[in-house]
């Protein structure tokens, strides 16, 4: 029986005139684009640009939805009111919609971005914001969360479907948790440690842990990054490992 | 026979902790509320509520596209590229698109705001440009302009319904283009004058310019402000005035 | 022997077409202006005319600096880093001061706005990059800070001169700290109440906490409110009884 | 006798996580940086770090002001009311002034970026706004403008100094206007013509126009670019060849 897995990537995070990643190298590599809405990255029409070549490489496509801060890319921790944050996500997915629909594709699932996404794994009236924003647009657009974190039982236990994800290069500790970027090895960097990492991921259920013990985690999803030419070529090894181990590169979402 | 008219007036053009406009005030008085998109005006959880209190008003609600420029209100001309601007034009009718279905609502027209709706009432290229994201994202949308102006042909044109608008209160010239705001009586102050205006123009299709005149107008639309208790007031006398006349305030999409 | 007392508060908060508070009421009661710089509030043409005004009116002209975030006044928590917020208030006083100048006035002193107020009085980090921007735009403007908070020791410790201040409508605990804006009876509406507790704080040196025993309170500014008309009542009316018990409302700046 | 020119770039227009253009790279050749001052690019952070290697360079320091509009670069021409441009040029050279002090340098000219620079290099209206901005903010701050365009004596008239200014890679006409970028041949690309045309420039007073004519042109100062690896070889030429030739590359502000 075939194993697979979804590889996601951020994408549409240029900015007017400032370019960021490489989009149409990370599209061959990636089955899900997380696409930058306009609150943290993304200008509408280099949105509408990487959404089409998104329809074009046949990759699904999701809201990469942030705080609103530009300036700070969304990575800076925003202590924003329930009912604006709440708002916040629903003109962001709409706007991405409307984006979509023009280059003829879909919004099929709804995925945080930086500070965002690390504040809902952990802050419950944060996350009730973000999942009650995707209630009121979409409630069939899934949550793509940190797996193992609470967010996801909260927003499936709200109705929503969750999608559980793993960070290629990033360290974990024993509990699941990742280890802080602030914390040395936290990152990897070794392109062909990353990828039998993630072989290990889908076929063991789990890696091994910075404390060095095997960690089961459940991921249906594995994030890598596309923002220089040495995390393309890490993309690319991830891929090739697993697709030479009989593991397809196939978006959670079944397409129509 | 019951002649109707459609009255609309922007709204939600609150940002942030800044309010504009009494839009509790004017719903009461509207068939159509022209509502912000973030552009020029309208934060997330400000446009929000305004669409859900035009949808307990069983008001329609259009999406009120403009240039980028919060600072200046969408009321300075830009020379901004095709390109740009379709896509700016799907991001928010998207935006508004996402947050209507929060509210239970949908967008049913788009109308230019400011600048933006003066400039493609005669400039061909960002006309066509406004028109091809229309087109891209839902191309079902009528356009609002100037009743008379080339944009509405051009519109019908490529294939979108069009709206003929005329304004309660600005002046007229007998070619039937509006008095520049520059020039003394171009905004007209008193409210029964402008009622009466209005009924003569629903009544024998146009009104008096300011050469003296006779002016045909074919206006299925006619705007009110809701920014000032003076227009409130305006626009209640405009819809009293019609009302008495027996004329309906309906809007010009027939609700489901 | 004359006592004299300083009153602050917040000016040039409209932006663009949004207007915000009564700052012509406002600058007839206070002594200095804590003047919007254009990251929560304030854009330039407005701010100059504030300026404008204040200088006018002989009132001190303070850099009311702020997190980068319009949208939400400057009044959510922002986890910015510290070369990135050091930055932010040296480009903020940078700019008023270019504002100041060309209204014939100066910019004399420094006071966080919102949020930024609120961590920089007890978070050291936040704190040090705000301390650090003064310093290296001119280390002669005092800092204006909660009275009380470890902020104004830090950053006499860094050789700056600070300016303790008391908010007029608050209500203080017995150690000192304010009353959280969350608790009932934080904000104290009744204008007679709060002008008797200023004329009590000068004389007395504190006032009565919410567990009903005296605190003392060292401040040499009391904050005031022009954003309602309410406010501004309030304010006259704690100027009117200062002044009719002898104290004079003085900036805290001798003036050349 | 030496001669000597000034070059000229644009720097500082990165934008949080946004980078554009090789700073470090570009500062070993010029003698005066136009740095970007937060409206059409350049974050706080950004802007200080730049101002710090330009001080270390010995590079002269501008403010480099520009319409409000981050994500058109400053490249779209606004109808801006004069009283609102002219406080966004004081608000701009206040903030770069209190970056530079915070760096330990100066601004020392002004010159607009964009579709700012080219509008009024021809528009009075929108010119004198530019012109009061800085004399309001400081009128010993000369203005660089397009060599041959009506601005240079507009601002004289008023009291500014002005320095005129060349463009390396561009086209001219005969008349001494620059051939419209949307025109074939506009921009030139062969490192060493640009360079013996500048060569020319300088020791002839002028360069051959599309026309065929010699056309005079009087600029002390030559704009290169920096934004890719191209326009830092094509500067590193035209320095080489100049410097080959005797002519010093100098500020044209007499360092102290």
């Amino acid at each position: 029986m075939l194993k697979t897995i979804d590889l996601n990537s951020d994408l549409g995070e240029s900015f007017g005139q400032w370019t960021m990643g490489d989009d149409a190298a990370i599209l061959k590599l990636v089955s899900s684009a997380n696409v930058a809405c306009g609150f943290h990255a993304g200008s509408p029409a280099g949105i509408l640009e990487t959404l089409k070549a998104a329809k074009n490489q046949g990759v699904t496509v999701g809201a990469h939805v942030a705080y609103p801060d530009l300036v700070g890319f969304g990575r800076r921790n925003m202590d924003i009111a329930s009912d604006e944050l709440t708002a916040d996500v629903i003109y962001q997915i709409g706007a991405l919609q409307g984006l979509a629909r023009a280059a003829g594709t879909q919004v099929r699932y709804v995925k945080p971005h930086g500070a965002l996404y690390n504040t809902i794994a952990y802050n419950e009236r944060q996350a009730l914001a973000v999942i009650d924003g995707i209630l009121a647009v979409d409630p069939q657009l899934p949550l793509v969360g940190l797996a193992g974190s609470p967010v996801l039982a909260l927003a499936q236990q709200k109705g929503l479907k969750t999608i559980a994800e793993a960070f290629a290069d990033r360290a974990y500790h024993a509990d699941g948790t990742l280890v802080s970027r602030r914390e040395a090895g936290s990152v990897l960097h070794d392109a062909q440690q990353v990828a039998e990492r993630m072989l290990q991921l889908i076929t063991d259920g789990g890696l091994k842990s910075v404390e060095g013990k095997f960690t089961p985690i459940q991921a249906e999803s594995i994030c890598v990054h596309g923002d220089s030419p040495g995390a393309i070529a890490m993309a690319s090894q991830i891929r090739t490992l697993l697709e030479a181990q009989g593991i397809a590169i196939r978006s959670f979402i079944s397409q129509p």
